[in-house]
């Protein structure tokens, strides 16, 4: 029997037992922001330092990055997003409810019975003109009287310095890539990386969007992991290539199931006019499928954008050919927070047990799992020696302990999130020196010695 | 001959090697901010691991968390930051210098011989008196005509939404700690812990501080790690003295040297009215002494704040004595990216070697080190033999390969960056399957199977 996922039950499970709560809850809330909690804190560092790893880490390509949130506003206007980052935006004249009129006639066409409406790239007349044609209704009030549509930029601004004027005004980057291009040559120099080579950064971003929604998927503020990769001019669509399966491997190996996933190529239509190619990753959520990574062949385009506007040289010197090069440039861009809520979803379980009870189950795969253990003392009597194990395993990865209640329910605490292995520590401990290993999936269990378990349990967070 | 630490060669060696950037420094950069290159991340990264692995998962009393920096603008009112968290600045009427009042008082006390100067708490009347009294002229043009004295907020001010009115004005969090004290209920809710409990988080924060400087020390984008430590009123001090020796022990664990490290207790005048006691750790920088840690008993002053302005009840029920008790908290906090350059300075040295050269060499505590080693094959023709030592050892932990230049020249190189462990891949390793490990402090070399090798080094990593 198919276990029916909701987001309901999601966020349910979030808020009981601390993976997300909502953001400045006491004070009622702030428009869709989100804490982290113990276990959320935990599980998204995971996500994070699993990206790190194959990303940067093993890569012998890729090198890391972390740059600052505040630039110099320059930047925004070189990479198009002071002209151009913005929502076409108009309110219901009745109802003075706002909308983005582009996903008004997305949600229309798809009504019609159009699969992929693609309504990016339309003008502002374009856009009301469909509005007008189709009879397109407010969905809150039913009239049909909009406002005429205007573009809303979405980076959040802000000031520097003790004067609010236009000198002092600075972005909240809406993106970390930016980061990366403007820091080329200084890479490229200290690293003395030669083509092709990545540079990668995960990061806060900002973007003032009209609505965000869906729990953690879509937030003002939110976490980015991203990989610039730069390569010689015509290799770009073969690295392309790589990379995209370089992603959907990546999801693969953490345990994300592969029904799950699609990878949707963007047509000509949709494609940016300076992109060779562009495929989204996308996931299949409760609420529908959602975009999880971006693969986009940029070209040139970055680059060339900061030579203009910066008036530095961001070439790379060919030692082969004795040639300067603007290197052309793969990214794959993926949200942390989004995509840690699509291995929660995807790991996500309700399991009818012999005797018909149920049990929910995260099956996260170790690497990711909040803890990677718990130490569980059959009886409080074994606390103190159970105490040991517990300390001796700390120092190598999360581990928790627990004391109350009877074995199962423990157990069923454990499950629901996702740790993967218990360790039961009983009276027989005191003697064997050894603790039973309880599998979270497979609810089998293997008797070990405590000196082995660091190690048994090591191995398997490997991926 | 003790070496002679100048922050121009910090600065000079982060840039060079990659350690930290000017932020948008093609576009003549942004005020003080800096960018972390390449070994700048993992080094940084490598701190707030560290951090981690203490304070919150080897710790049996402390949990994580992961708050969001914009937060529901009436947590700064309860936190009294909005009233009260601001400079007191004044302009000099002749040249138009902006300067704080505090800090040019406090400049003219240190010049008159005062050793540690505090107008914390002085009202701007007392300052613009005492400025008037003891003729305290402009630094920059000498005049004595300054205009009044205004408090200016620190806080970074932006807006949500599509309306820029008060409706939509949201602060970026001047300090993680309010993160903590909002999520206080859900935190002890979800993870059932009983008092004594912490709660840990880093994160960026944002003051908009008028003169930041001194490279990283002082930044208006900044990275906190903050503990709030929860304990039963009346065990507040001894929690206190515990957290001081605790993040002392820390610092000293990870090789800062003690004669660089001072603790100064905060006096009766110089402490919030609601601090039981407050301690600074100051680092000895080559710009002088300067705070590290802040460990601060609040004593329930946040909590009760939050109580006040949210009307929730933020109270621990204690299952001993049926009561319910608002805990007392101790505050660590300390700057991710201030407490990184204090293991720079104190790891930088310069060494003569036998026969008068001078190598530089960062003598970072291995755990520290953006690379745990380095794989050296020492001809081109062994590089595809000694790359799959690296590809063995980069799934384990951070590891350069580098195959140009003589040994010596690539020695050096390592030395200067930290990398702690030089491994040679030399032709007899082709029959012994060994390789000549080399210790960047001792110069050592020792000859170990190329299977000992990942655990020869992670051992050496632990602290």
């Amino acid at each position: 029997m198919a276990v029916e996922k909701t987001m309901d039950k999601i966020v349910s499970l979030c808020k009981t037992r601390g993976f997300v709560f909502p953001g400045s809850e006491i004070y009622g809330g702030l428009a869709n922001t989100w804490d982290y909690g113990p276990l959320g804190v935990e599980f998204k560092n995971n996500v994070k330092k699993a990206w790190w790893k194959k990303f940067i880490q093993e890569s012998p390509y890729n090198v890391g990055l972390d740059s600052a949130i505040l630039m110099n506003p320059e930047v925004w206007v070189a990479s198009g997003h002071v002209g151009g980052f913005s929502d076409p935006l108009m309110d219901c004249k009745e109802c003075k409810t706002r909308y983005r009129a582009d996903k008004l006639i997305e949600d229309f066409m798809k009504n019609q019975g159009v699969e992929n409406p693609i309504v990016d790239g339309w003008s502002n007349e374009k856009m009301k003109q469909y509005i007008d044609e189709n009879g397109i209704a407010c969905p809150e009030c039913g009239a049909k009287n909009f406002t005429d549509i205007r573009q809303f930029n979405l980076m959040f601004k802000t000031f520097q310095g003790v004067t609010e004027d236009s000198k002092a005004l600075v972005y909240l980057r809406p993106e970390t890539a930016q980061g990366i291009f403007v820091n080329f040559k200084n890479v490229q120099r200290t690293t003395r990386k030669k083509l092709p080579f990545g540079i990668g950064q995960i990061g806060k971003s900002f973007r003032n969007e009209i609505t965000p929604g869906n729990f953690t998927f879509r937030t003002r503020e939110f976490e980015q992991m991203e990989l610039e990769f730069f390569c010689k001019p015509g290799e770009d669509l073969k690295w392309f290539e790589y990379w995209k399966e370089f992603c959907k491997n990546w999801l693969l190996s953490l345990g994300m199931k592969e029904e799950n996933i699609r990878l949707r190529d963007h047509s000509k239509e949709e494609l940016s006019h300076y992109s060779n190619a562009t495929t989204d990753i996308e996931y299949k959520f409760p609420f529908g499928w959602g975009e999880l990574w971006g693969i986009a062949d940029r070209t040139d385009f970055d680059l060339k954008q900061h030579i203009n506007h910066s008036g530095e040289e961001l070439v790379y010197f060919d030692p082969e050919t004795n040639e300067k090069i603007v290197p052309y440039c793969i990214e794959p861009s993926v949200g942390a927070d989004r995509v840690a809520l699509a291995f929660l979803v995807d790991a996500y379980d309700e399991e009818e047990l012999e005797g018909g009870d149920v049990r929910t189950v995260l099956r996260l795969h170790p690497a990711l799992a909040p803890f990677k253990a718990a130490v569980l003392p059959l009886s409080k009597k074994l606390s103190d020696e159970a105490f040991k194990v517990y300390e001796m395993l700390s120092k190598k990865f999360m581990v928790d302990f627990d004391e109350t209640g009877s074995i199962g329910k423990r157990y069923r605490r454990q499950d629901e999130i996702g740790t993967p292995f218990c360790i039961t520590f009983d009276f027989d401990s005191l003697n064997d020196n050894s603790v039973t290993i309880r599998d979270r999936d497979t609810m089998t269990q293997v008797r070990i010695p405590i000196a082995e378990v660091a190690k048994y349990i090591e191995e398997r967070l490997e991926f």
